[in-house]
C-alpha cells in the first residue's frame, strides 16, 4: 500500500487537529524539571524513508528531552558491539506487562530485568556501556545518540542534575540488582549515562530519525548503512512488545505500530517500508505515555493503513 | 522481498531437518489424553495466501488437537459478532508476561484477565458465546470452527471428556471471575465451549488454513472475505504480544512472526502478506511451547526473511 | 495479677462506654443477609475461668451469627481428633499478613493455604471432616459446636443460604486447591460444612464460652476437661499470629490478647488463666474486624493488665 | 506453674543433648566473615527473672555475633525515648509472613515496611537514631547496647567491615524506602548503625541478658527498671508475631514463646514472668533461624510448660 505525500500530510494535519480535542493527563513530575514544559504543546513529524519531512502541530523547533526514548539508543548500542545472543544474555525480553519502574517483579525474576525498555533493564545495560572511565562512557553515549539520530543532540545539565537527584528509586533498582551481579561494576556509574541518555535535548523533526532509521531496516535516507538489518529487526519486534511499559498490548492493537515512549511526552513510532513518526506532547497518563501522542498515531495508522499486519 | 515457491519449500525441509536434532521438553500430561500423542512428530505446513500449500515432515494426516490455538477462534468470532470495543471491554490487551494460567495476577488486576490468549481470557469469553443455551453456544463454536478453517473438523469427544475432568483449576479460575461478573453466567456453561475448542482435531495442513486467512487479512484465498481486515489486524497484534505466555517477548524478537501456541505442540504463525504457518511437535518447555516448532519457526523466518519488520 | 470482679465489671462498663463514642465502618455487605445486623448494637461479656459472667453493652440476648469465629470450631476439632501433627501436614502455620480471602499468595505458595484461619486454609480443613456422607459430616459440625460452645447453637438457614449463594470466590479458593489435592473430595462438599458453620447463631453472653475454654487450658469452668491443653495453646498461638487476618500484628501489640475475628462484627479473645471475652459490633473496618470491638478490648486489657506477656 | 532451677538444669541438658542429634542446615555464607564460625557449636543458658543463670552445652565463653537480634535493641531504644505511636507512623507492624529481605512485598505496600523486625524495617527505624552526625549515633547505639545486655558488648570492625561490603541488598531497600521519604536522611548513614549492631559480639551467657528484662517486663534481676512495661509487652507481642520472619507462626505454635532470631544462629525467647532464653548453633534453615536452636526451644517449652498461653 503506497501512500501519497500529500495524503500523508493531511492524515498527520487531521490526526494533529484530533489530537487537540483530546485533554487528561498530567504532566510528569516526579523529576522538577519535566514540570517546566508546555503541557499544551502537541506537534508531529513524519520522517520518510527516502528521507522527506513532513511535520504538523505545535512548532516544530520547541525542545523537550529523550527521556525513556533513550533507551534505544542503549539497547541498540550494545546490540550493534556486542550481539544480541550477548545482551539477552544480561536480561530477558519479556513482552511487558509491568509499569515502568517495577520492583516487586524484578526480585520475583530472581533480579533479572524482563526486558531493556524499562527502567531495571536499561539500568543494568547501562552498566555494560563499554569504557574504562567515565569518560569513554560518556563518548560512548555520545557516539551513539549521533549516530542513531543523524547528528549531536544537545545534553542537558539542568535534567540531568534534576533528574540525578531524583533516581532513589532507580539507585534502589540498581543496588538489587548489583547484589546478584546482574548490574556489573558501581551502581552510581551505571546511573550516569541512563541519565545522560535521558537528558539530551532535541525538536520533533529530530525525534523521527531514529525511528526512520528502524522502519528503514537500519539504513538511513542515504542508503548508508548506520546499524545491522538483524539489529533493527529485533528492536522493533522488542518496541512491539515492551515499547510502552503495561500499555504496550493494547498500544499495537490500536495502532499496529511498534513504539516507544517517555514521560517527557515524546513517542516514536515504526512504519517498516514506510516512516519513523515522533508525537510530542507532555500530558502523560498514568502509565507514562504521553495521551495526545497515543491518540494522534492511532488516527493516524487508521487513516493511512500503516497497521503493521496490512500486507 | 518475494519468495519463490521452491525456496519456500527448500526452506521448510531445511527448518524441518534441522528440527529433528532438537531435543528435550516434555509431554503435556495434565490431561491425560494428551500423553499418549506421538512424541516424535514433526511435522509442518505452509498455506500461502493464494492456497499454494507446502507440507514438509511426517505424515501430514496424522491427526492432533487444537488446544489453545483455539483461544483464536473464540476471539474471532467474538470480536466480529460484537465489535472490538465490546469484546476489550470485557478483558484486558495486555503484552503477557505471565504462564497461561496466573491466578494470583488475575486477582491482583481486580480479576479482569490480561488479555484474550491465556486461559482465564478465554474463559471469560467464553461466557460470552451467545446462544440460549448448550447447543446454540455449541452451534456456535461450531459455525466458527467450521469459518475459521474453511471447513468442520472433527470434535474428539475423548480428549473433552479427559479435559474436562481435568479442569479444576480452570474452574478456579472461573468462580473467581464469576464472584465479580466478569465471567458471566453459568460457570460450567462457559467452561464448556471453552474445552469443546481445545477438543477439535485436525492434521498439519489444516492448520495452516487459520494462520494463512489472519496473514491474508481476513479473505481466503479464493479472494472470499471471511472476517474484517480490522479484526484480522487486531488478532495479529494480540498474537505478537501474548501468543506465547511467557515466551511471547522473545518468540517475536527471535522469528518476527506472530503466532499462538497449544499445549498439544501446535504452534500456528502469521506471515502477513506471504502465508499461515503450522508446526506441531508435541514436547514443550515449561512454558508451554512446542521446542521443536520454535526452532523451526526461528530458522524459518530468518531463511526466508519473514520478520514482520522487514520491508 | 488479680482483679477483682467488680474491677473487671467496671472496665467492662468503661470500655463499652468509650467504644460507643468510636465511629466508622461498614456493615458487611457481601453476604446480603448480613447487612440486616443493627449496625449501632455494641456489647460484650467476659466469662471468666471460674464461671462468673459479666456482661455490659446492649442487649445480651441479641442473636448474631458466628462467620469467621467458627473456624476456631473447625481447627480445634480436627487437632483433637486427628493430631496437630496431621492438620498441620494439611496446611500451614504462617503469622498472617494477607487479606481474609487471598487467592494470589495462595497460588504462589503452591495453593496450600498460609494458616487455618484464612478462608482458604478453613476450606481445605473442612474437606477433612470426616463423615461417609452430608449428614454425617453436619452431624460433627454440630458435635464440636455443642462441645466448644457448651450448649447446642442455633443454626440459621436464611445465613446459610444467602452465604452460600454468594461463595464463587471461596468455591473459586476450594477449585484452585482440589487442582493440587489440598482440598480433598468434592469442592461443594467442603463448601458445605464450612459455611454451615458462619452460619450458627448466638448472643453475645454465648460466644464467651469458646474463649474461656481456650483461657482455661481446654477445662471448662465446671474443671471438666473438653479439649487438650496442648491443643488449647496451639490454637491460642495460632490466634496470636493469624487472628486478624492482615490486622493480626497491629492487634497483639495494642491488646496482647489473642482473638479471632468474624465480618459479623464478633471478636472472641483469650486471657489466659482469667477468662474468655466476647465482643460484637457490626461495623467493620477494611480488614474484616469490628472497629467498635477492637476499641473495647483494647480499652480492656490496658486497664485490666491483661497483656498476655504480663507475669 | 513454677519450676525449680534443677527441673529447669535437667531440662536445658536434656534439650541440648537432643539438639546435638538434629542435623541439617547451612552457615549463612552471603557474609563472608559469618562463615568462619563454629558449624558444631550448640549451646543455651536460661537467666532466670531473679539473677540466676544456667547454661549449657558447648563453651558458654564461646564469642558470636548478635546479626538481627539487635533489630530488638533499635526497636526498644526508638520506642522508649520517642514512643511507640511515634514509631508505629514509621513502619507497620504486620504478623510477618514475608522472608527476611522481601523487597517485593515492600514495593507493593508503598514501600512502608511490615514490621520493625525485618530488615526493611529495621533500616528504616536506623535512620530515625537521634543525632547530629555518625559519632551522635555511635553513641546511640552503644549506648542502648550497654543498657539491654547490662554492659558494654565488644563491637568487631571485621565483621561490620564484611558485612557492610555485602550489603547492596539493603542498600537497595535503603534506596527503595529513601525514595518516598519512609527512610529519611541518608542511606549510608542509617545502613551504618544498622551493620554496626549487628556486628557486636556476645557469649551465650551475655545473650539471655535482653530477653530475660523482657520477661521481667523492662525490670532486670536488681529490680532496676530498664525499660517501661508497655515497651516491653509491646516488643514480646512483636516478635510473637514477626520475630522469625516468615516462620514466625508456626514457632509460636511449637514453642510458645516469642522469640527473635538472626543468621548467625543466635536465637533469643522470652518466658514470661520466668527466664530470658539464648540458644545458639550457626547452621540455619532456608528462612534464616538456627535449626538446633529452634529444636532445643521447642523440647525446652514442652518439658517446662512454658507455653505462653500455658496459666
Amino acid at each position: 500500500m503506497v501512500n501519497n505525500i500529500e495524503d500523508i500530510r493531511k492524515a498527520l494535519d487531521q490526526a494533529i487537529a484530533n489530537g487537540m480535542q483530546v485533554s487528561g493527563g498530567k504532566m510528569a513530575d516526579y523529576i522538577p524539571e519535566l514540570a517546566r514544559f508546555d503541557a499544551n504543546y502537541l506537534g508531529a513529524s513524519i520522517l520518510l524513508t527516502d528521507g522527506q519531512l513532513i511535520t504538523s502541530g505545535a512548532d516544530p523547533n520547541y525542545i523537550f528531552t529523550l527521556q525513556s526514548v533513550s533507551k534505544l539508543v542503549l539497547l541498540i548500542g550494545l546490540i550493534e558491539e556486542f550481539g544480541a545472543s550477548t545482551v539477552f544474555s544480561w536480561i530477558k525480553v519479556k513482552a511487558s506487562e509491568q509499569s515502568f519502574e517495577s520492583i516487586g517483579r524484578l526480585d520475583q525474576y530472581g533480579t533479572v530485568p524482563s526486558n531493556p525498555l524499562i527502567n531495571a533493564g536499561a539500568i543494568a545495560l547501562s552498566s555494560r556501556i563499554p569504557g574504562a572511565n567515565s569518560d569513554e562512557r560518556s563518548d560512548w553515549v555520545n557516539k551513539w545518540v549521533n549516530k542513531l539520530f543523524g547528528e549531536q543532540l544537545q545534553f542537558s545539565e539542568k535534567i540531568f542534575n534534576s533528574e540525578y537527584q531524583h533516581s532513589d528509586r532507580n539507585r534502589s533498582i540498581g543496588y538489587l540488582m548489583k547484589s546478584t551481579d546482574v548490574l556489573i561494576g558501581d551502581v552510581e556509574e551505571a546511573l550516569i549515562p541512563y541519565i545522560m541518555l535521558c537528558s539530551f535535548q532535541l525538536n520533533i523533526k529530530q525525534a523521527a530519525y531514529l525511528p526512520m532509521l528502524l522502519a528503514n531496516g537500519g539504513v538511513n535516507s542515504n542508503g548508508e548503512r548506520v546499524i545491522a538489518t538483524a539489529t533493527s529487526n529485533q528492536v522493533i519486534a522488542i518496541m512491539a512488545t515492551c515499547g510502552l511499559y503495561n500499555e504496550s498490548g493494547m498500544h499495537l492493537v490500536r495502532t499496529g505500530l511498534p513504539a516507544k515512549s517517555g514521560v517527557s511526552g515524546l513517542i516514536v513510532a515504526v512504519a517498516s517500508g514506510k516512516a519513523g513518526i515522533a508525537v510530542y506532547s507532555p500530558p502523560i497518563n498514568s502509565k507514562g505515555t504521553s495521551i495526545r501522542g497515543h491518540a494522534v498515531l492511532e488516527e493516524l495508522s487508521a487513516s493511512l493503513n500503516w497497521h503493521f499486519a496490512n500486507r
